[in-house]
């Protein structure tokens, strides 16, 4: 078929192609000392291209990473879409049983892995795959920059023919069951990448840091975006508050994407102090607590809450802030950004369904499945057919997220669907029992479960984790809690300590629910 | 086939949707004392759709608007595409046997025309097509109002299958020959809208200007890209320069565009003056002169170099401004702002290419074609295959401007390539004459054509306004000129009056050049 005049397939590495071509010089990629501009950025994506080409890459080979927010995971949101590899980004934070799982079920060729991960991949790699150490100093003797050196400074002819070719598998962490790969396309990473361009506001003066994991939804396609403007990459091999901090100053960082979690160790480090400029960031992965909201805004980071699962590329939906809100009550306000909002520019209007797939009413209050479909919904789970079947099921993609539908379109997420507790017949949420104990001033996060109750069926129980120096007791938290919140949704018992979490910070609750429904057949009541 | 959940056909009526949704209460369209909330904009545009749905719209029929910048015209730009036919905007500044031809030319079905320039359409309309009079007073009793009022409320189905489908046909200035209809699809046009949204640095609280005719480009994409963020459209019936500044005021604009003809009016009427915030515009159709960019900067408007064609939807290159620049010479300064820059972020990168399709060396200095494909180029000319395979032939669009290339990649116009000069053997670029001559303090804008010369073949000859109240003669004129250019590029003579002009401000040559040219047998020698 002749190539249309009018026809370009949708593809982020154009992004980096504009970029480097109109601002060489601009700072692509800051980590430590190392600077590289936008040529030279350019330079080192084309090289491990074409090194992975003489190596024998083959169009659609993956290529896994292992590595954190360093330059080469950055590089390769580049370099293997532009060889015609696909990207598979690995959480770092997993088992070697888990990583060795998804190096076998992505049938990866090549893995590139951090040196301080290697024991991770130990043995995990299937037989021939190419493995290439990272040594994250960006010097000669590093097998990652001797692997570069090899390979060629010009671009490797595109095989890319159709923008719906798959540019990278990502992992859900999946809290049960093996993990499954999520496919995004060129298009949706491209489109997506566009969405996070105009929701956040990046443009040419931007510089992100990367305190959000790029193994996670590849950094919720923020890779792609800050290319497509030719920003500043801050690149960051682990989150700490304090370093995170010294980079907003050193580096005039604009913007930034996190967990909750990470904002919670954010607003609280002694190092905190209102910046002299205004820092926008997404928070998502969870529904950032009013209290915490309150804490960012004081030091002049202004959060913008966005929702979406590893399906649809991270962020599907924003909370998108309107000035007639600014003269509602405090409290008002304060519920209305918890809310999840909805569908960014590029993505479809995302609904709240009901079992038979048929809007729920818009009350926010009858509790339903939030659903999507559209360019930035995954193009399905690699090798699994039936999977992919059922979360497609009516044509549209079933988030497992459960929560309800305001008059004014916005969605509100009440709960995981395997995380809302039934007590006495009616439904608790359990993000709603958590944002209250989380206003108490001696708390720093917490979780809620269900565990069993001979007489309600469930009841919640609260994980607490006390600020450092704070005291509290269960009595203390539950009377806090009576305050604002029905009888039947407080706390049966509180607990204290840490707070198991994944990858990325989402707090593990199946992991407390399995602790107290040991020896019960059923994991509900 | 089965519709993909992951895929959804780009349509900037998307946009409408998504803002109406979730921002029902925003005003969307300020024309006067009428205000319609995005709520209102979108039932106005389904009540357009399904009417026309109802009075026998078939798929793809052509429906023209013979508007100014009114709310009506901004309604067809989603209505149109929304029920399913293609818009054909006239420009309004043409004679009637001009809109004639085009309405016969598109076989328009549908004709909307304003009251005021009812006379142009008068017994234009072929045989068949309805004709609406547009009375603008958003009241009953104005046929379009009755018309709306007569449709329903709710969207139509869509019959968008495949995002390729022409969404518009747009007519060229045609400085020669008949118009022809440059398609664009709903592809093309949803990634230019997105385009300007990021280039411009458009978000939610944008108020966009109407000072560019939305028959121009479709506006340049701009009713897509101003209702993508939500923001508020601000019509304008005519562009007098004391309305301009009046609104820049009472509706606190954010952004406009507008050819350099319409900067020239806005910085040198009496009720200019410095704005409190920075106001952001394109400009493009010409490139601005250094004294105009700097007249603008005083006044706190802040010009974005654009450029493109009809062909390429407007705007498909941008001069970014880079800081490193701040530090050069003022001189060195205001050439650079001349340049037309580079591909914006959904544009290939623009090519400047010999007569053989190969690019010309990047040295600034060799003269060559600009080159253009991908998404944001035209589908072609509607019912010209000929025409369109000649502008498409190499697999890129072939622009008709002149131009050199940057070492930096920036394309710097020249000419069009019918306005090149060639005397004694040497090139002479009229935008460099016509620049020394801008920045004599008496000149309000000028033009430079090649007129016939027994000796040098042929040599340049200056038109010249001045400002009002203002004197200057020939000889100082030309004495001025040779203080920054070589004695060959001076003008030969300089003529003063006003300059004919095309209906979006461009100075016709062609009317200059066929007056001295008169009586010859070809216009080079």
């Amino acid at each position: 078929m002749e190539r249309k005049v009018y026809r370009s397939e949708l593809t982020p590495v154009s992004f980096l192609r504009r970029s480097a071509f109109i601002f060489p010089d601009k700072t692509a990629v800051v980590h430590g000392d190392r600077r590289y501009s936008y040529r030279q950025f350019a330079e080192r994506v084309d090289r491990l291209a074409s090194r992975l080409r003489a190596d024998g890459l083959r169009p659609g080979d993956r290529v896994a990473f292992l590595c954190p927010n360093i330059p080469a995971l950055l590089e390769a949101h580049f370099a293997i879409p532009a060889a015609g590899g696909i990207l598979v980004a690995i959480n770092t934070r997993l088992s070697a049983a888990e990583v060795a799982f998804i190096l076998r079920d992505s049938g990866a060729r090549f893995l590139f892995v951090d040196a301080e991960l290697a024991p991770l991949a130990e043995g995990g790699a299937p037989a021939g795959c190419a493995v290439v150490r990272v040594d994250d100093t960006g010097r000669p003797g590093d097998p990652y920059e001797d692997y570069l050196a090899a390979g060629a400074p010009a671009p490797v002819a595109s095989w890319l023919a159709d923008e719906e070719e798959t540019i990278a598998i990502d992992y859900t962490s999946g809290t049960t069951g093996g993990p499954k790969g999520v496919q995004y396309t060129f298009r949706g990473a491209y489109l997506n990448a566009l969405a996070n361009v105009i929701g956040l506001g990046l443009n040419g003066a931007s510089v992100y840091l990367w305190t959000l994991p790029m193994f996670h939804c590849n950094g919720w396609c923020f890779p792609w975006a800050v290319a497509a403007v030719a920003g500043t990459n801050v690149c960051l091999r682990r989150v700490e508050p304090g370093r995170v901090w010294a980079l907003f100053e050193a580096e005039r960082v604009t913007h930034y994407c996190g967990a909750p979690t990470v904002q919670i160790g954010l607003v609280n480090d002694p190092a905190a102090r209102p910046l002299d400029r205004p820092v926008t960031f997404y928070v998502g992965g969870a529904p950032p607590s009013p209290t915490l909201l309150a804490q960012s805004h004081a030091l002049n980071l202004h959060p913008i809450h966005a929702y979406g699962l590893t399906e649809t590329y991270g962020p599907a939906t924003l909370n998108e802030w309107r000035p007639a809100w600014d003269a509602l009550p405090e409290e008002e306000q304060a519920r209305i950004r918890g809310r999840q909002g909805q569908a960014h520019v590029t993505a479809d209007l995302v609904r709240v369904i009901d079992g038979a797939g048929n809007d729920v009413p818009r009350d926010g209050a009858t509790l339903g499945e939030v659903a999507m479909r559209g360019n930035t919904v995954m193009k399905g789970y690699y090798n699994q057919p039936e999977a992919t079947a059922e979360a497609f099921r009516g044509g549209w993609f079933h988030s497992g997220d459960l929560g309800v539908w305001h008059p004014d379109g916005a969605i509100d997420l009440r709960d995981r669907k395997k995380d809302i507790i039934i007590s006495g017949g009616e439904n608790i949420s359990t993000i709603e029992v958590e944002r209250a104990i989380a206003r108490h001033p001696a708390v720093l996060e917490c979780a809620v479960v269900a565990i069993p109750d001979p007489r309600w069926g469930e009841r919640p129980k609260a994980f607490v984790t006390l600020k450092p120096g704070r005291a509290a007791t269960a009595e203390e938290i539950i009377a806090f809690c009576r305050e604002g919140l029905a009888g039947f949704k407080c706390p049966a018992a509180v607990a204290f300590g840490d707070l198991p979490k994944t990858s990325t910070g989402k707090v593990q609750k199946y992991v407390l629910r399995e602790r107290e429904w040991a020896g019960q057949a059923k994991r509900i009541n």
